[in-house]
């Protein structure tokens, strides 16, 4: 047996989040009310050193406040989060997914995804991400592609297609990088030069499933691998389940592929719509058993979707995110010096492609095509075919700034 | 050359109609207004022999009535049928139908039915008839499976399917005969034992398409092949479109197989949603051309179908037609001696198939099976898979009727 040193002192909020990953499940409802009442570092240390809170309201399922930290939050769970709390070692995990190039984000960082809110209680403690894009902007532009694991030849064919039409407009694919549906969407993102997320049920130095090692550090490096769970954690079937509405609420809309009844995908379907995301379905022969649970989706408010045309007309609708007609959406004085650097390496005319765009920047394709994706969110450049231009609000105020007209 | 025998005087109702349907096309809406205006002989009359209607008033179009008989009615249009009424030989015609055991049905006639109605001056100015069954009272209980003609495997064999089920189900298919679905779903039907209407862009007496004539024998003798069109009438491409309409407007919902875009089932599908009726469809491979056409009906208003139960659920809620929970629509003694003859034969216990039932009611197994499908429709029995049994209601009466509960 070996002595666990003891957990660090969670001196500050990212510290504390980073602690309470490893702690309370995802989407425990419980965890993040106490999170909300007491705070990260307040909640954690109140785990650590039972008693040092001041005694909370009574909360739900209680009659009153009888000095309990935690009412209405059964005391199994809370022993399951002393238990976790108390091994749990934030600094370890940080340096971990540090070493990997990657980052910790919690709610308040300017890369943290604001639409995650809708989750209510239920909102991710915090984010291990992995990848050179800005996962804020990303996910502006998003949609979710997921199905079937066991999926058919035709469902994996589909799946494909579509995400490289929508890499090819310009929009993210987020999966879930399982075999079947999941996969065939990473990659063909992937092979249009796109944009593409993997939402982990596990760490995100962990991947799952092994088979799909090689897939995951590829969109490690061309796109972005985020997940709820600190390094080393294998996924649970309920882990599958809540990373499920992770992909739902970061996402403009999800499109099941292939999904038998009952089946993971029609969850995070189910997730989308409740929180006010598009739901839609590609639907297949009537006779494939993997095509039923689409079908069924599809006789309640799902919208069919047969093309990333029809996709992008349902999801491109954007609302007050939408880049203003005149003008981009922010000044280019506020971009970071990075992204700045990629947009002037952008040429005036015509579509140009990623990797002569990163010969101009001096920086890699990856990390170019992460910039470009986040100027086509913020409507500085719009993809074309292979290619990346200006666009007309752009190219205006460039020849404004160059003396033109 | 030869001298054509003098048109025969419209003695009445019958055969003014019956002349009329060879003087003006299916759902000509100005044929449709006149004969509401004078009447089917006033309107054959003023046609034959100009000038002896009175004056109508002036129509749309028309600033004022100057003693044209059919004001705001194009004269090329008037020349058409002054023409074929001229050469219009309606005894003859129902005698032609007549020897093939057929009739010929106007509005008024309780085999008429009257959701024909709800197509305003498109109705159909008469129908002409083959086959044993109650023309009224199958449609009361039928649903119209249509698709393409060069239809794929996959949408033959979910159209045969289809219409098998419907049929085991006590539904009637309504079809147009044609190659590739609507063959398809014919051939489900019978295969059944089951009811199917095949609706004619042609004479009944000429069968269309030639490859289908056996088939369309086959209709004639186990169900029912109808038509706008009076004998030797050849189909045209509009006479498609317009039948298309009837088929609509005939049953209580259309399901759609496959199709391509801009097809003539398409058309179907939405004359029966502007008739208020339900408008369905059976999803396939999004990449398949022949189901591209259905999606986009899917994208609208219709709704996905992937079996039998899915149609009839929607289909099923039969308002006030349905036949009322406590005893049948109709009592005994008003039903026709040939139909209550079949009621008396099915026996009081246990499913039974339909030739014996024929031969206890010492009939033919295809007269047996359209009075079974009428008395369906009445609510008198049921089908269960191969059988037919009593409802509980018929039972309940008949014990009462035999001294029994």
């Amino acid at each position: 047996m070996t002595t666990r040193p003891d957990p660090p002192a969670p001196t500050d909020e990212r510290l504390a989040r980073a602690a309470l990953t490893r702690t309370a499940e995802p989407g425990d409802e419980h965890a993040g009310r106490w999170l909300r009442h007491y705070g990260a570092t307040g909640f954690l240390r109140e785990l650590l050193h039972p008693g040092t809170a001041r005694p909370a309201p009574s909360g739900p399922g209680t009659s009153r406040s009888d000095g309990d930290p935690f009412p209405g939050t059964g005391p199994r769970r809370v022993a399951s989060w002393r238990l976790r709390a108390a091994t749990a070692e934030p600094a370890r995990d940080l340096d971990t997914v540090h070493a990997l190039g990657g980052r910790f984000l919690i709610p308040g960082d300017t890369e943290w995804p604001s639409q995650l809110d809708d989750l209510g209680d239920a909102r991710p403690l915090g984010l291990w991400v992995r990848g050179p894009a800005d996962l804020r902007t990303w996910a502006l532009r998003s949609v979710a592609l997921v199905g079937a694991r066991a999926c058919t030849p035709y469902g994996a064919h589909t799946a494909t297609g579509l995400a490289t039409d929508l890499a090819r407009k310009g929009w993210v694919v987020v999966s879930g990088a399982a075999y079947g549906i999941d996969g065939a969407a990473h990659r063909g993102a992937l092979a249009a030069d796109g944009a593409t997320v993997a939402v982990l049920a596990c760490g995100v130095d962990t991947p799952y499933p092994r088979g799909h090692d090689r897939l995951i550090r590829r969109i490690a490096e061309q796109g972005l691998v985020i997940g709820e769970l600190p390094p080393r954690s294998h996924p649970t079937p309920s882990r599958f389940i809540l990373r499920n509405r992770l992909i739902a609420a970061l996402t403009r809309g999800t499109v099941v592929v292939e999904a038998q009844h009952r089946s993971g995908s029609l969850v995070t379907a189910r997730a989308a719509a409740r929180l006010g995301r598009h739901t839609m379905g590609v639907p297949g022969p009537v006779a494939s058993a993997l095509s039923a649970g689409v079908h069924e989706l599809l006789r309640g408010d799902a919208t069919l979707v047969t093309d990333a045309d029809e996709i992008v007309e349902l999801v491109g609708d954007m609302g007050q995110l939408a880049p203003p007609r005149r003008g981009p959406v922010l000044p280019r004085d506020l971009l970071a010096p990075a992204t700045a650097h990629v947009l002037e390496a952008v040429p005036a005319r015509g579509p140009t492609p990623t990797t002569a765009i990163a010969r101009r920047a001096g920086t890699t394709p990856d990390a170019t095509l992460a910039k470009l994706y986040e100027l086509h969110s913020l409507g500085f450049v719009e993809r074309h075919g292979e290619g990346w231009r200006l666009t007309n609000t752009t190219t205006r105020a460039s020849n404004a700034r160059r003396g033109g007209t």
